[in-house]
C-alpha cells in the first residue's frame, strides 16, 4: 500500500509510522514547511521525502492531509488534483463543516481523530497514538463506497474506532465538548483577572476548582484561532445558548430563588454523570451482512446510521455483485445487541439484514 | 485553654483537633445534630459533649462557629448572647459579608479557612488539615483588638496562614476563584447535555477538556444552594461581567475577527500565568514594631493594610501602653522586603514603625 501524508506534523508523522508498522505501507511524504520532511525521514518516519505534493501523491492508494485548520480546503483540492482517480484522499482538520461543504469530489471523506491535540510537531510523533482513539469520517452521500472502506480500515488498522457522523453534528459535538470548554476557561480567567486587579489583593494560593476549570485557557493561538474561526457558526448558537443559561442562573441569583439554584445544581450533577458515562465493553465481533442496491451515497448512508446509533463498525468489506446493479456490505460489529441493534436498523433503511 | 466548637463537621472536628493537638486546648463541642458532639467525643476529636450552646461557651476564650451558612447568622447571636464578655466568636463560613453585616459586636471575627471544602463529616476531621492554608480574617472598625490577635494566634497555631481582608472583597475573590467556576461549569454540562441530546448521538468517549471545565459541576447542592444565596450580590455582577464577555467573543466568532480572537486568546494565556503565580516563599521572619493609638478598629486597620498588600502577618502581639492612650502592635512578617513594606505602609497611615 502506498500513503500520501501531505504535512508531517504530530498527526500526520503519527500516521506515517503507525501505517509502516501496521500496514507495511510505503509512506510517501510532503511538508510545506522547509527541512520538516528531511526531519521525519531521518526519524524513520516516511519513506520518500518529497519536495512536491505532486512527487508525494505518485501511485498514491490514500492520501492524508494533517496541515492546520486554517489552510486546510485549498490543500485539499491541490491533493485531489494531483491524485489518480482511484486515490481515496481524507484529512484530520478539528473541524469539518467547511471542508466537506467546499469539496464535493467523491474521493473525498473527511476525517478527525480524536488524538495528540495538546503536543506538536514530528518529533513527538508515534504510531501508537491513535490506539483506541475515536476516528470520525463524515461520509456524505456523494462519497465513493469502496474509497470509504479503504480509509475506514486503514484507521482500524491504525488502531483507532472509526465513528461516521454528519458534518455539521461533528463540529456541533466539537463545540460542545472540547471548543466551548476553552471559550468559558478564557472568559473566566478574564473576569477573574479584571475583576481581582481592582484591588490589588494577592490571588489567594489554593483554589482547585478555578486551576481545574481554566486547565485550558489560552491555548496555542496558533492553532486554536483557525479551530474557533472554522468552527463559528456552530459556536456562536453554542455561545448563545450558554449566555442565555447564564441570565436565567443570574435571575435565580438576584431573585435569591434557592429552590430553582438547587434543582439546576442537581440537575447538572445528573447531566454530567450522563456526559461521562463509558460505554461499556460491546462483547465478541459478529459479522453482519446487509444487501444494498448499488448506488451513490448508500455506503455513507448505512455508516452514518450506525455511526448515530453509537454502533461501531470494527471492519466492514463492500462486494458489488456480478451486474454490479446491487450488492453485499459485510460488517463486523462488537457484540451481540449492538449487532442485532444495526441488523433492525439496516431493516428500517430497506435492506435486507442477517448475521452470516 | 478551653475552646467552644459548634458544629462539629469536617471543619469544626479538624479545628477541635488540631487546637487539641498543639494548643493543649480543652475543647468543649456542641452540634445540632444528634449523635454528632458524642462521635466526635468517641474519636477522641473533643474533651466535653456539651448538650447546648450555652453548656459549650462555659469558660470559653474563643468559640469556633462550624455550621453550614445557611444559618450561620442565627447561630452567631446565639454564641454571643451565650459567650462571656472577654470571649472572641469567630466562623468558618464560605462567604462574609451576610454576617459581617448582620453583626456588629466586637467580640465578633469573621473567617475563614481555604480547606477541606469537598469531603465532609467529623469522620473526616484531621489536625492537619489547615497546614499552610490561607484563612481569612474580616476584622472590620467594630473588632476588639484584643480578641483579634488572640483568634489570629489561634490560627497561626493551627497551622494555616491567616491574611485580613474585607469581607465584601473576600466575596468577590471567592466568587472570581470558586463560586464563577462552578456556576460555569454547571452551565456547560447542560448546555452540552441540551446540545447533543438532539441527535441522540452517544457522547464521545474522549475529552480531556471538557472533564476538567466540569470537574465541579453538580456539587453537593446541601453546601452549594446555600453559598450561592450567600454570594448572591457579588455572583450577580460577576455573572453579568461574563456574559458581557461572552458576548464580545460571541460577536468576533460571527465576524469571523480572527485578529480579535487571537488577542483574546493570548490575553487569557497571559491571565492565567498571572492568576496562578505562585508567592515566592518569603525569607525568615522579621519583627515589626508599630505604634498606634488606642482607639476601636486600630488593629484592623493595620492587620487589613497588610492583607491587602499581600503580606502575611506570620505572629502578633499588642502591647496597650500604662495609661491606656496609645500601645505597640508587634507583628512578625517573613521576609525582609515584605518587613519593610509593611513599614511604609504602617507609616502612610500614620503609625511610626521600625524593625524590632
Amino acid at each position: 500500500m502506498v500513503l500520501a501524508v501531505i504535512g508531517v506534523g504530530l498527526v500526520g508523522g503519527s500516521v506515517a509510522i503507525a501505517a509502516r508498522e501496521r500496514l507495511g505501507a510505503t509512506v510517501r511524504a510532503y511538508d510545506g514547511v522547509e527541512g520538516v520532511v528531511a526531519l521525519a525521514a531521518q526519524r524513520g518516519a516516511v519513506d520518500v521525502a518529497c519536495s512536491s505534493i505532486e512527487e508525494a501523491l505518485e501511485g498514491a492508494e490514500i492520501a492524508v492531509v494533517a496541515t492546520p485548520v486554517g489552510a486546510l480546503s485549498q490543500t485539499l483540492l491541490a491533493v485531489l488534483a494531483a491524485a489518480s482517480p482511484d486515490c481515496a484522499v481524507t484529512d484530520v482538520g478539528s473541524t469539518k463543516r467547511l471542508v466537506v461543504e467546499a469539496i464535493s469530489d467523491p474521493r473525498f471523506i473527511g476525517g478527525h481523530p480524536l488524538a495528540g491535540a495538546e503536543t506538536a510537531g514530528v518529533q513527538n510523533a508515534r504510531g501508537d497514538l491513535f490506539d483506541d482513539a475515536t476516528w470520525y469520517l463524515t461520509p456524505t452521500s456523494k462519497t465513493d463506497g469502496m474509497l470509504f472502506e479503504r480509509v475506514h480500515r486503514m484507521i482500524v488498522a491504525l488502531g483507532a474506532r472509526p465513528a461516521s457522523i454528519e458534518a455539521a453534528n461533528h463540529d456541533r459535538v466539537m463545540a460542545d465538548v472540547s471548543h466551548l470548554p476553552h471559550i468559558l476557561a478564557n472568559v473566566l480567567v478574564g473576569q477573574a483577572a479584571a475583576s481581582l486587579a481592582d484591588d490589588g489583593q494577592p490571588i489567594p494560593a489554593t483554589g482547585p476548582s478555578f486551576r481545574a476549570a481554566t486547565r485550558v485557557a489560552g491555548a496555542n493561538s496558533a492553532i486554536w484561532t483557525d479551530i474557533y474561526l472554522s468552527n463559528a457558526e456552530a459556536l456562536v448558537e453554542e455561545v448563545d445558548g450558554v449566555i442565555a443559561r447564564l441570565q436565567t442562573t443570574r435571575d435565580a441569583l438576584a431573585s435569591r430563588d434557592g429552590a430553582q439554584l438547587t434543582a439546576w445544581n442537581d440537575r447538572a450533577a445528573a447531566d454530567r454523570r450522563r456526559l461521562l458515562e463509558v460505554r461499556t465493553p460491546a462483547g465478541a465481533v459478529q459479522e453482519l451482512r446487509v444487501a444494498v442496491p448499488n448506488r451513490a451515497g448508500v455506503v455513507a448512508e448505512v455508516a452514518l446510521a450506525l455511526g448515530r446509533a453509537g454502533i461501531d463498525i470494527v471492519d466492514m468489506a463492500l462486494y458489488p455483485s456480478t451486474d454490479m446493479r446491487d450488492g453485499v456490505i459485510a460488517l463486523w460489529i462488537a457484540g451481540e445487541a449492538p449487532t442485532q441493534e444495526a441488523a433492525r436498523l439496516m431493516v428500517e433503511l430497506g435492506f435486507p439484514a442477517s448475521p452470516a
